[in-house]
Formats: C-alpha cells, sequence, structure tokens
C-alpha cells in the first residue's frame, strides 16, 4: 500500500484543481439553476459542449480509463484517478465536463474490455470523444434486482436477430437527448446454471419498441438532463451481433463493471463529504447563535470532529481498494470493493446531514449543493445493489476466512 | 397521565378512518401526480373544495383547535387531537381536507388566542370556514432565526400605522393562491430588554411592498401549491390595529403558539412512521431475494423490530406530552414538549430510512409516499428551531433540576 | 393506557422513598465495599437479615407479586409495582432488602402459580419469608440457549423419582448461602412435539450430585453474594413430586414466568438510567475543563438532554407493558414485552455510558455506582434471550400484523 | 503514504507471530487465570521474566522505541513498530513480555528524549533492560485533569530540593511489585504563563511521603499486577537534579510523550478489534439456534461485515498517522493523532461489544478475552483525555483551517 502520488497525478490534481476554479466553480450556480427549471427540464445545458472541448485541450479527458487508448486517455491506474475523481465530486454535474460521468464510464469500460472491434468503433469511439451518452438498463421493478439472477427481460434469439423485451427502471442517463444507446441485461436462456443465465446486449436508443415510460424523481429531483428512466422493451429486435462477449456472460461483464465503477463513485461521495466538511466549517465561524458563534459550540465541533474522522477513514479505505484493484485484478478485491460500497455512501450521508443542520434551512433548500449531495448519496446506497447485500456477501467471506483459521 | 381515548375521540377516529378509505386513499395518487407536475405548480388540485365540504359535513373540520368555536370546531383537547393528527400524518396533503393543516393552524391559534374582535372577525373566521389560508413570516436568511432575539425584520410606527421591513424565506404555504394573510414577526423596538424586542403584526398579502422573490425546494421537492416562499418586505405599511396583542409581545405569542404546533407535528411523523413501517411490512411480506423472502432475512425483522419499538415509544411520549399541556398548561409542558419536538423527527426518519432502503429504488422515487415523507420529516428537525436548540435548553433544564437535588 | 399512580402506589413509593433515604442510601457505600472485597466472597453482609425485618415491617415486602397471598404481599398490580422497581434499580443491592430480587421473584411466581401445595409449602412460603434464596437452571454452556429447544439436561424418570444429568451457568444466585433450592430446565422427552419436551424439576441445593464448578465473573464483577454459577447436575436423584406442573409443561412455565421479570428487570434498568442522569447532571454542574463549567458545553447538555428523552420513553413503554399485562394478560402483550426486553437495557446502557464518560476516570471506576450499573445492563441485553432473539420473534409478528392489512 | 512493510517489519512480523504461537496463546488462559485470582493480587505472574528473556533472546525487545539504543532496541520507526503492536494487542497482556507495556514505554521516551544522562543511567537504563517499571503520575481526583492547566500537585522547591505534594489517581502500574519509580507532573509555578506553571519530576517509588492508598478498579477488573493506584504525596522530598528538562517544561514534555503513545495504544486497539472479529466469526460458523448456523443470519453477517470494515478504516488512519510522526514530527501530525485517539477506542468498542453479544453470555464471562478487552478500550476513550477533548481542539483545527480557504 504506497498511496503516494505519482507524478501524473500530482501535475493533472493541478490541472484540475487549476481548471475547477477558472472554469467549473464561476459557473456552479448558473448552471445547476439552469437544470432545476423545471422549463429547461431535459435539456442540456448550452455551455457544456465548449467547456467538453477546453477540458479535452486542457488534457483532462477521459481520466477514469485504466487502459491508454492513445491520446483519448492518459491510462491512469485506479489509484491515480481516485483523487481526481474525488476533485469532480464536488460539483454534481462537472464529470460530464472531462467525460467521466456514470454510467458512460461503466459502459465505456465494458465496451473496452469485452467489445468486439466492430462494436468498438460503432459506439466506445464516439463515446469516447464524449459525442454521445449512453444507458445501462439493468435494474427492473417487479424483481430485487441487487440478485441478478432474478432479472426477468428476455433476450431470444431469432434468426440473425436478437429480441428483447422486458421492463427496466432506474436507467440513469436515459432521459439526456444525447443518450443514442443502451447496454440491456437480460436473460438469454433460463434454464443454464443459475450464473449463465444472463448475457448482456447493446440497444440503440431509437430501435423500435424501446419506449421511455416516464423519467423517475429521486426524491424531488429530477436530476436533468440524465434523468432515471423507466423504460419497456417490447420486442426491441437488434441484430445479432450487439450482443456483448457471447450468450451467458452477463453475470461474468456485470463483475467485470462493477469494481471500478464502484471507485469512482465512492470518490466522488468522498469529494461530496469532503466540501461538506468545508461549507460547514465555514459556516461554523461565521454564523452566531445565543450570543456565541457557532465554532465556540461543543456539540458543533464534534461534529466537525467526527466528520473529518470519518471522511479520512473512508478515503484511505478507498485508496486501499484502488491499489489492490491495480495490483491484483477485481477479483481478488471484491472484498475490499464491498468495503468501500458499503461505508462511503454511509459516511457521506453522516457528514452531509449533518452540514444540512448547521445550515438550517438553507442545508435543505436550493442555496448549496447539500440537499443534492444528501440524495446523490442515499441513492448510492442502493444503486450496484444495496449495503445489505454487500454486507451478506461480505460478511459470509469473514466468517469463511476466519472459522477455517482458528485461534 | 391517562391515555384512554375518550368516546368523544373514539367517535372521531372511526369517522376519520372512514372517510381516509373512502375520499383520500382512492385519491392519493391522483393528487400526488397533481402537485408533483411542474405545470401544476402554485396551482391547487381541483377537487380540494369539494374534499373540504365533505369534511366539514361529516364533522371533521377544525379538528386541532382546543377551543369550541361553536359549530366550527368540537373543542378537542390535545391528547383528544393527537389520534386524529397521527392519522392525517399518513397521506401528506390530507390534513387540509380537515383545516388541519399548518401553519393555518398556528395562526389560527395565535388569532383565537391573542386577536383582537377585529382581528378575529377579519382573518379568523374565515381560516376557521377554509375560505382562504394564510403564512407566517418568522426565519430570516441572514440570522440564525432559532434564536428569535436576532430576527432583525423592523416593525416601525409611523401615525397610525406600521411599516415592515425584512427578508423573511421558508414561509410555509405563502405560494399557495389561497394564501390571503401573513403573521409577520419583527422588532419594534430593537433597545427593549432582549424578549420584549419583537411584535407580531398581521399583513395581507396583497399589501403593496410585499414581494415573493421566489419559491424555495426542499430537497427537491417544491411543496406546490402552498410552497415555501423567500419574501421581501419592503416599506410595508398597515393600520396600527394589524398590530397582536401589543408592542413587544411578540416573543410571548411565539412561545404560545408553538407547543400545540409541535404535538401536531409530531402526531403527523407518527403517521408517517407508522405508514412507513406498514409500508415496508409488506413489502418484506412479498419480495424475494437470493431464494428467501425479505421476512425471512434476520436484519429486516430487525429493522422491523426496531422501527415499531421507536414508533412507539415516541407517541406514547407525545401522548403524554399532549396530556400534560392539557392539564398544566404549555409553560409547565415546556421540557416534554422540547423532548417530542427532539424526538418525533428523528425517530421518522429513522424508520422512514429504513423503509426506503426495504423498497430499493422504488422507495427513493415517485411511486410511494417514503421519500416525501423523509424530506417532510428533516424539515422538521429545522423547523422551529433545530434540534440542537431545544436540547440546549432541555440540558440546561435537566441539570438545574437535579443539580439541586443531590443524591 | 391510564398511568396515573393508583392510591396504593402513591402511598408505597413515599414509604419506599423514606425507607430508601433513612435506610439504604446512608449505607450505600458500605454495602458496596463489603461485596466487592474478595474477602468476603460468597459471605452475606451481617446487616442484610436486620434491614428485611426493617422494610417487612414496613409494609414494603414482595411488593412484586401480582396476587395477594396474605399479609406477606400487598397484591400489587404490574404497574402498580413499576415504579417501586424503579426506586429499588437505583442501588443494585436493595432489591433483596424488599424481598423483591432476581431470580427468587421470578420464581416465586412459577411457585404462585404452578406448584402443586406441598412445593408451595415447601418452598414459596420460606421464599416469600425471606428465609431462603434459590436459583433457575436454565441456560447451558454447549448450546444457544435462548432458543430454548436447544436445552439439553435431561430429566429422566426412574421409579417414583427423576434422575437429572446436565451442565448449567449464568445460574445467578447459586453462590449465596442462602441459596437452597433450584428450579431446573431440561428435557424429560426428547421425542416429544418440539414444545413439549421440556420440563421444570425443584432441586434442593443439597442434593447429591449438584456440583457448583465456579463462580463465573462478569466483566470482572463477581456479584457477590450471589453470584452466577457454573454446575454441573450429576445423576442428580428427586421424587417425582418435585416436577412442576407436569411433564412436557416446562415450555409453558417459562413463557408464563418471564413476561412480569422482564417488567421488573426493565424498571430497574430504568431506575439505573434515571440515577445516572441525575449523577451526570451533578457532575455537569461542578466540573471545569478549559474555562468553562461542563453544564455550560453543548455537547453535554445534548448528552443529558437525549437521556432524558430516551429514558422517559422507555419509562412510558414499559408502564404501558405492564398495564397491557395487567388488562390482557401475559400471552396477549407479548410483543409488547419483547419491545421493553429490546429497548430498556440498550437504553440504559447509553445513558450510563455517557454518565460514565462525564465523570472521568470516577465514571468506569469503584467511586460511583455506574460501572456496575453498566455490566449489569450489559448483561440484560443477554439475559432471558439475547436482543437479537426478541427482535427476530417481533419483527415476524409485526411483519403478519400489516401484511395482512394491506393499505 | 506508504504503508508497505519495510524488510525489517515484514521479518520481526513473522518472528513475533511466531513467537506468539510458541510462548504466548498456549499459556493465555493459565495467565489470565493467575492475574484474576484475588489470591494473586499485585503478585507478579511466575513464568513472566523467563518470558521476557526468551523475547529479548529472540530480539523482540524494546520495538517500540523510536532511536535506537544499542542493543537494546531495533530503532523502528513508527510505521514499522504499528503492525507488531497490532499483534500484542491480541493478549492483553503480552506487551510486557516485550518491554512495550505502557506506561513504561512513554517514561523510556521521555527519559529518552528529556532526560539527562545520570537520569537516563539511574532509570532508563533498567527500565530498558525489563529490571523495573514505572509510573506515570498524571491525574488528580479534584479536577479535570485532560485540561492539563488544571493539575493542581505542587512540587516546590526547598534548597538543592523540591517537595511534592498532592493526589494522584488512575496510575497505572503504580501497584506492581518492580515498579521502582514515577515521573510526576505539578505546578512548580502557579504564578507562570498558563503552559508554563507545569513540571515533570522522578519520584522513587520508596521516598517517604509516597502512600498508595488503594488499587481502583475499572469495571470489576484490577489489572493485577500493574493496577491503577490512587497515591498522595504528602511533603515527598527528592533532590532537585530529579527535575525533567527545567522548571516550567513539564506541559512540553506531556506533548511530546503523548503522540508515540497514542499510536501504540490504538494499534493495540486494533488488535483487540482484529482478535474480536476472528472469534464472532469462529462462533458464527459453530453456534446454532432457529434451525440455523449463526452465520447465516444477515443480521450476523451484517455485523461481521460492519466490523471488517471499521477494524480497516481504523487501522488505516493509524498507519497514516504513524507515518506522518515519522516524515514530519508529532507537532504537525497533531490533528491526525487526535483523530485515531478518538476513532480507535470507539470502533473497538464497538466490535467487541457485537463478539461479545454473538458469544451469548460466555462473551461477558471470563472465557473469552472479549470483556477485558472491552473494559480496557473503554477505559481508553478517557485515559489521555477522553474523546470530548480532542474533538474540541480536533473540531477548532479543522474550522480554522477551511473557514480561511473559501469555497
Amino acid at each position: 500500500m504506497n498511496f503516494n502520488y505519482s507524478e501524473k497525478t500530482i501535475s493533472l490534481r493541478k490541472k484540475l484543481t487549476a481548471f475547477f476554479e477558472e472554469n467549473i466553480l464561476p459557473i456552479e450556480e448558473e448552471v445547476s439553476a439552469f437544470n432545476y427549471n423545471p422549463d429547461n427540464r431535459w435539456k442540456r445545458w448550452p455551455g457544456m459542449e465548449d467547456l467538453k472541448i477546453k477540458a479535452k485541450d486542457a488534457g483532462l479527458w477521459n481520466l477514469f480509463l485504466p487502459q491508454n487508448y492513445g491520446e483519448l486517455s492518459p491510462g491512469l491506474t485506479n489509484l491515480e484517478y481516485a483523487p481526481l475523481a474525488e476533485i469532480m465530486g464536488r460539483v454534481l454535474w462537472s464529470s460530464e465536463v472531462f467525460n467521466c460521468n456514470a454510467p458512460d464510464t461503466g459502459n465505456m469500460e465494458v465496451l473496452a474490455k469485452y467489445g468486439s472491434p466492430d462494436q468498438q468503433k460503432m459506439w466506445l469511439t464516439p463515446l469516447m470523444n464524449g459525442d454521445i451518452r449512453s444507458a445501462f438498463l439493468m435494474t427492473e421493478p417487479q424483481v430485487a434486482s441487487s440478485d441478478a439472477t432474478n432479472i426477468e427481460t428476455s433476450i431470444t434469439r431469432d434468426g440473425d436477430d436478437y429480441i428483447i423485451n422486458g421492463r427496466k427502471w432506474w436507467s440513469s442517463g436515459g432521459m439526456d437527448p444525447h443518450c443514442k444507446i443502451a447496454i440491456v441485461m437480460g436473460k438469454t436462456d433460463p434454464n443454464a446454471p443459475r450464473h449463465q443465465q444472463q448475457s448482456m446486449i447493446l440497444v440503440p436508443m431509437d430501435t423500435p419498441g424501446v419506449k421511455i415510460i416516464r423519467p423517475l424523481s429521486v426524491f424531488g429531483f429530477y436530476d436533468s438532463p440524465e434523468g432515471h428512466a423507466e423504460i419497456v422493451l417490447e420486442n426491441v429486435r437488434v441484430p445479432k451481433e450487439n450482443l456483448i462477449l457471447g450468450e451467458g456472460r452477463g453475470f461474468e461483464i456485470a463483475q467485470g463493471r462493477l469494481g471500478p465503477g464502484r471507485i469512482h463513485h465512492c470518490m466522488r461521495l468522498i469529494g461530496m463529504a469532503q466540501r461538506s466538511l468545508e461549507l460547514m466549517s465555514q459556516r461554523a465561524s461565521e454564523r452566531i447563535a445565543f450570543g456565541k458563534t457557532f465554532k465556540d459550540f461543543s456539540s458543533i465541533r464534534q461534529e466537525i470532529a467526527q466528520s473529518r474522522c470519518e471522511i479520512e477513514q473512508a478515503r484511505l479505505l478507498t485508496l486501499s481498494a484502488a491499489d489492490k484493484m491495480d495490483k491484483e485484478g477485481n477479483k481478488t478485491s471484491k472484498d475490499l470493493i464491498a468495503m468501500i460500497k458499503i461505508v462511503a455512501p454511509n459516511m457521506a450521508l453522516n457528514v452531509i446531514d449533518r452540514a444540512m443542520q448547521i445550515h438550517g434551512g438553507k442545508g435543505v433548500g436550493p442555496d448549496t449543493p447539500l440537499a443534492h449531495f444528501f440524495v446523490a448519496a442515499r441513492m448510492l446506497r442502493l444503486a450496484d445493489g444495496p449495503d445489505e447485500v454487500h454486507m451478506y456477501q461480505l460478511g459470509k467471506s469473514v466468517i469463511n476466512t476466519y472459522a477455517k483459521n482458528k485461534i
């Protein structure tokens, strides 16, 4: 475990921080206000494409992708990327500026790792260029989708095509007008062994039968322009070449997709928590009640101290998971990945909640990023499987480890 | 402490439950969908007035008001009203149907207790009839308003008028097209002793100088049609008769207003939590993952058992506060009122959060009332003063009690 | 739910409080010091018998027993007894003074409810007189005894006798020189239906084959003179008349025994917590650090405020369970009894722990009752079944209730 | 932050683990039983000196001391020592075997850093040889000693001597028959500036006027043979050369002493927690209730998963503090040191408590190390200042940091 920043990271952090100060923070409120305005729902903030070009020009592009894809990505390790993702977490809409936003990142990884050359050319290239966006259609309303064997969408071979039927929801990004392609998880063979029933297939969003039913709100937020879509797939027909990796490989791809995505989410959560800590520290230094500045109340100091402790621990844990993934691969690191998935969202919720409370009414309203941070973090206790599923598996693994080595 | 239901309560509970089953639950989703639709923002659901007539006809009207106002209210005690408020808490928008919605209830109490006959005729009567709605302008963005001595809005005598200047926010109900009157808290004399600087004054919403700046979102919710308004008062001139009770009496009125309002909020929170418990129990009995129905996971049973324990304790505490208020008055009951104000929102947040988690993505989305419950409960950790203020005062009171009686 | 004190309770509370002030508190430290001194281990404090006579003379005797046994008990309801048990909880060794100490109370109830006239004459009378003490041999080291069907001790009929073999531990009171009789739970028929395998039988402590292996410490405490014994039963032979109620009735007796015992434990826990709150309030009013008296630190006020809230809620819940037991019986009240069993020990641990912390080193040492309170409360998260077992059953019951009544 | 083990650490860990397996674990219960037996109170387990020789021969001696003292210590960095201290934490009495036990470690550091050559020859050498033990007399019963400026013991110059008067308690190690020397904190000049009033002075335990009043129990444990002593210093006269560093330097020495000591304590706490996790995993894999092995209850898996997460985070945080101390010194690292002081004991208490609960009655009794671990960890929430003091200072520091750098 060597968490010292590499030269590359040091240089990119400096650049990224400067970019934030120059190009992101000054317009933070303007972009948020645009996105929150119901009149703009599912419209993209007009300045986004220019900002993306600036970021690309600054070499702050596709930072997430561990492989080097020529000039399109710097090929950072997870450990190198982690502190950069933390910075992006400080402003919710900023990841897209650097082409580092979910679910595109995960989808790009899937295509980079498992896609055929044709699939890569067709979809990976424009995604890496930031020309289009994508969705990942996994969760279904009718079943507990965190147990992926429950998933019911059918992918049925018909001549040279597959026909897809099912209902998906919480398809993040699905409302974005730039969203052109979806990766869909479904069953090609319900009679195969439990972990070989599922496959993943590429479905262009404009394929007939793809019906966006409605956007889902999270608490009251719609997260425009990406949104979270409920989508019905009704006799959706795509060529057989759209299948990724092969029939029955869906579970395997899902596993491969999740590790890095979790690191990214967790680092962004740490960024949210860190910024919340800073905001509450500033509030504490200014606000007065009952004749004392907030910072002189011991209870407020305790909350800030606790938050500092929790953030730093989660940060170290995430770095250690990133490091292990880099060195030993995702599979060996699965316990550590489960650990950060359990720890980071709950840590962030605790910290953000304290920050909201110290801000009073302002904290739950639109004038700070806190309420939206909270909702984003709350959702991440569910996305990619609720805490409980990860604890269920981690607990089993820990018990097995120590039950064998009696002391 | 005798918490047995009175005959009156038993009969009203039966009626209210029947009313819910017949008139509220069947249209719950329709009304919510109307209110959430941005196209309807600040419009009232068209069926509301008819529903109110039905409720009035059923004798389910103004249940909250402890005094008897002829046929307009049944004159329940706090203890009698509490279980009815709990039922109303089960559906967020339902209180208005029975003319029992905040902040109107508190405003009516202020007018009933402290209003002059003219003030009562002008504003209390139409409020009790449900013909208009009202706002309470207390909190200010610039100061920690939970320490009411901080409030800066000025109320200056000028001949036979008062002139009001200041900025208020979180004025709940202020966006409602039916909102016709506001009670404004401000300083008539900044040089008076600390608790005699403040006064309350009636300001019709259409008075020149009353400017609604914007609606505030809570997390992402706008709570249409009531909303939470930011309002600037700029040289707002009202006749001197609009002052309530007298100059320097604002603090005294605020104190008198808060007790019952807290009981109402707390009972509604218990209703939200109770419904969340029921929803999660039903979910647990149906959903399957990893080969087991949720109800057979010990961790899920624990969450449901914990929730049941927490709800019942908060319910008993609230009943005991209501009972004490009825028998000994608000002032003697201040510690107990502080206790439920601390306990109920946090209890509700815990229970609702568990219910959301058990519902997975559905729990944070628009298809259950859970996310909105959560936000409502979260706000009530701040409304009428954050937890911390109540703990600060309660802690002091407890220490003083026991420091004197050494053991 | 009418929690008002009855005349009887008011009068007894007054008497009991006076007795504490006169006879218990002045010697509290002396008795504790005697009991903690290893030289006195398993010796009874010499003044105890005199104190018991005083209490008996004052009519403060066998207050716990819901039936009236002539002059030996006042026949209080659970609701009437609860506030008296709370007072006794304030001094750990005081219950015995009033013949209200576990496990004798539970054993007396078993004999009173289920004992034959001969069994009652032989054992109930001297127990009610306070002439002897008793033990309850239930828990076994080899199995999870909270699932009573696991219990392995055998009770085998042999002519006119039963022969008992097994190993029991955590037999509280088993080290006391006055302990003369044990009620033993064991299997008379391992092949009977699951809940009819167990029986209870009376075993005089001086029966050959009853071997006290060792006293168990709880954390570092030995709880002399009662202690917690590990006991081996080796071919212990008693006459068949010692069986209580009949073969296979053990489970039924256990159920009947537990309800009131839990109320008693919980009320004592509330007494411990209440006293801890008072001690920490006094400490907070006196101690100074960093230029401030503890009571002026908002964090300390918060802890005291929280404690007050938690105690009062647990108190109300326990009273409501007592009330329901009185009116509807133990069986109908089982959910409420489970709830207080879950709530009270954890509440007490939280409160006591905060009190210890505010006391600094003094709080974990021998100069306050806090550390011993903590250990007693910690043990009560396990005694009569760990929290988890009660949550497991309560959770199931709640789910079943609400799953049926869909909303 | 490079937490990879150095060659030295890897080799020492291997040796230390082997030593544990060969020499510590096989006699763990024997030594504990000896120490718990009241007949042996304040006697040292007879095999200890032989074990110490073995450890010294194995090169496992004075591992804690960051400086190299010739053959007496290997001169490890804090980061190198941390994983070794973790192993020692697994058996409470084992640190002494390696001459790594508090408070001797801290005292040796003080003498090594600040002692005069004569003081070092007289006391450091025998301490490093393990020939004697020592005490540290800081805490006083009458004042909140965590605010060191409160300390009242007087150290008054009288000719060539100092005369010391005061009352100290919680002097760990003070009961040990090998304890020969104490470092005493007291005031040489009550009128000096606040942080220059205090000095530290060496007081041989056999100096006239040093009166051991009593041993203090922690919960019920006496921690024989070291114990925690209450000591009165009555006109204790020592030569002026016994003063360490100079008058008014006490605070400075205290600061220098605390950093490494906290790392040691925290690493041992992590060892306790880790072992508790292993014990509970084993228990979970074996015990059966309600027809299921504990490991198949989701709630038990959750507790184990949570524990794993908490331990790993605290471990990383402690390593990062050790690393920073090595590289940047104690002063710059004070926030991180405060953080581990806050985090580690609470983490350990949570984990140990869960482990106790899973063990049922066995968990709070004498048959596992858990109850003693719990008490040791509980005490460490108070030793060297309660959590609250560290949060008070850390909170202030964090607020100051971020209040300046506005975002």
